[in-house]
């Protein structure tokens, strides 16, 4: 399907293979959530404390599960995933540019760099030698690609990205702006109390399916490689350091902080602002909450936290002065059950 | 006033719109805080706390409020609020250079691009079709502005930011370098475990006079804008997500991460390093203390703060041991209570 | 030493002024940690604890303290230091791409510029009018280099560097991808509600063999320099606000915040996401572990924390709503105190 300003409810029930009760011939403009629409939106309804809104939003039409179906007035597309079905059509939407294939004039592509005649290179982005582009590739304004960097099919790089030598990606990645890949990771002998730099051999290797948001950075490794697998996704602001290893399809959120050589399993969740200490192996299917600092390996999938909750100031400057002393309190607490035990005993 | 290197005192009283007591046309070239001033710099005394420096200052004037003037040994500019007094100074003694008017010859705009003739477009930025720049503004080197973009009266893009496409920001506003407007949001459907990614097709509006520091990040909205509205500063390393709505004059430090949907107040502080969870309503006049998680909505203003005093590592390990067990004391001391109600019971 | 492929025992013995044991001629061509390590590899042994893998690794050298060399199989290099060693051997083998020298014709310099005949200036990098760059300096790609800029011998700016106007960088330093310095610091006085903006004077002031990462950002100083002394170490995404100065040697670990002019001393260790308040003196020879706030000064050396341990997330939060009634708890405590006092008194 073509992106373009209108489909028929039709053309959208195709392309979701969603059941179609309504006019199929209807046209649809938009998409937008059930309050904002308007009658030639499209909506979607994924949770059942939202049934409420279906009756009075204006939607043209609504994606929703089978169990849904008989309550909404209008048209309808029947989904077993309507949040899956909404992702899909919103692709049909985006106005996002898509750059013109082949290389902008005004690029500088080193000559044995092997650039795809499908892929495209925007203007003052930087190709440096033995970098290898593969078909339908996208590069925006202002990259730097370095040498020996390789990019797979399909992969979109938005403006101003850095990717440093040696560096792997892989197909159908999208990296965002700002983003720098393959910078040194953080090492150093300690020679009599100043530092000593130690070369980062090791390369950042990247496999498809993988998205990086704005201004994050992942540091190429100290002798292996930094590795980032399968349709993992990460958000904007986070630091994986050297030799992270990233299992697929675990989904990171903004301004998280990876240490050293820790390894994070599949399907896993982090919420934003995690911090990792180093050299941990977290197990597949693991949920971390926000801001928590995860101090040591995890072996069994579930949910994992740390930190205080929010709340008025006065309160929690009392509550942190007490916290300083909890040690103090835990032991006068045992020392008052002995006495209370002594008491007890003696009044028997 | 023209930038200069020299300014008589009464220039400045003018400036100010201050009563001058002292020497009309003593020269200032320079603004230096009371313990640095040399004999040419005027200095500003904001809080009593340190009116003893003023007697030892070598200031050659000093701006300060009505009850201090007797106090200070020499000229003075007497104003009700000496540290706006000093900020507004401030400017006429910054010595960063402005980019001469008119689009550099190395910088790719758009034929269909509307740049004002009174625009300054530095080297080698680009800027994509549909784009509209408005009167004196100052576009940076290495910039790239993407499609459809807008950009209001006087404000100045340092080198090196990203706007993508259709991005709004307003007039009087500054933007550092390596801040990414526009980025997608992180949206995605989960599909038997693999994430399907979700187009983000809002944009992002950005009012009059806001400033955005160094690497900040504001990704666009999913259906509908992010928004930030007038007057809103935003310092380095700051992170705003999809949909977040940030109220007019509220300040937020830097390394600030706000998940999506969340809608912060008009008149907000927020410290450094804070975190809010998404889908929050902060209302106005909240202030958040440094490295706080905001875990829910916020509905009386005042101050907020979670999170631990620092403490030295060994007395920090053991009262963390105890935190683990706090619900097991606090158990414990309810039990405690019951058996010494019993006991004096008993005793009576 | 010239950089190539391959090295002979005798060689690497005399670059690291080691005692060999076994064959002089022995042809190492790469570096490997123990048991990565093939039989062309050289390898490193620090911490006796991995004395096993000694045994079954394939290395066809170890770098190895005295007091281990009788215990490896083949051939050594003795050294008091061996991870010092590793960290000297690991440049021999870094594959880096080196700038050619003189300045890319693409390259925007400025006519009253001075760069010296042996600097080496990327493709499309913007040097602005009265920069200073000395001998052997490598600037990458992209970067732009602000009005009256020095950057001194020997250093190298990965691309897309962005260096305000009036920066001093030192010799020998390195500055990564995405790194901004001399921003405005964050600086405001509140005029009834809205924020007026101080125009930031001071520059920001980078000794002799600092390392700064991708994506940090220093900010420059209100009237004075941000300062940043010797052998510094700042990894990737680190704020430094307004008039920090951190002392010589100190080294910063990904993702931490300091704010306004605060000052580390020498000889620190700041592990990562750690933040600090404004205006503290930290003293020489501290270590602050990771995610902590610090919240004051402090005048002894040693290390410090704050924060709370991980725990699973259903036995997180009932402590977190304890951690709420803590000060209570604490008073609770105290009363049950007297209670069992005046118990026990009554009992004699």
């Amino acid at each position: 399907m073509q992106k373009k300003a209108e489909y028929t409810l039709a053309e959208l029930a195709g392309h979701l293979d969603a059941e179609l009760r309504g006019e199929a011939e209807f046209v649809v403009n938009g998409l937008a959530s059930l309050p904002d629409a308007g009658g030639s939106d499209i909506s979607f309804l994924s949770d059942r404390k939202y049934l409420s809104t279906l009756k009075t939003s204006r939607a043209g039409a609504v994606i929703l599960k089978p169990e849904h179906a008989a309550e909404a007035p209008g048209n309808v597309l029947i989904s077993d995933n309507p949040y899956l079905g909404f992702a899909k059509i919103s692709h049909l939407f985006d106005g996002r540019p898509v750059l013109g294939k082949g290389v902008h004039q005004s690029a500088l592509v080193a000559e044995d760099a092997d650039i795809d005649a499908s892929a495209a290179v925007g203007p003052n982005t930087v190709i440096e030698s033995g970098a290898r582009i593969a078909a339908d590739v996208e590069i925006g304004a202002g990259c730097f690609i370095g040498a020996h960097v390789e990019i797979g099919r399909g992969t979109i790089l938005a403006p101003n990205v850095t990717l440093y030598h040696g560096v792997c990606v892989g197909q159908n990645c999208i990296v965002h702006s700002g983003a720098v890949i393959g910078a040194d990771g953080f090492g150093f002998a300690n020679q009599q109390g100043k530092w000593e730099k130690i070369a980062q051999l090791g390369g950042v290797s990247i496999a498809n399916d993988v998205e990086i948001g704005a201004n994050s950075t992942i540091d190429r490794g100290a002798l292996q490689d930094t590795v980032i697998e399968t349709g993992v996704k990460i958000d904007n602001q986070v630091m994986v350091a050297h030799n992270v290893r990233i299992g697929s399809h675990t989904a990171i959120a903004a301004c998280v902080g990876i240490s050293g050589s820790t390894e994070i399993g599949s399907h896993c969740m982090i919420a934003g602002g995690v911090g990792f200490a180093g050299h941990l192996k977290i197990c597949d299917r693991v949920f971390i909450t926000a801001m928590s600092f995860v101090t040591g390996s995890i072996k069994e999938p579930g949910s994992y936290s740390s930190g205080t909750a929010m709340m008025p100031t006065p309160q929690w400057k009392k509550n942190s002065v007490r916290l300083k002393q909890l040690d103090e309190l835990t032991k006068q607490v045992r020392q008052l059950e002995k006495q209370i035990t002594k008491l007890r005993d003696q009044d028997q």
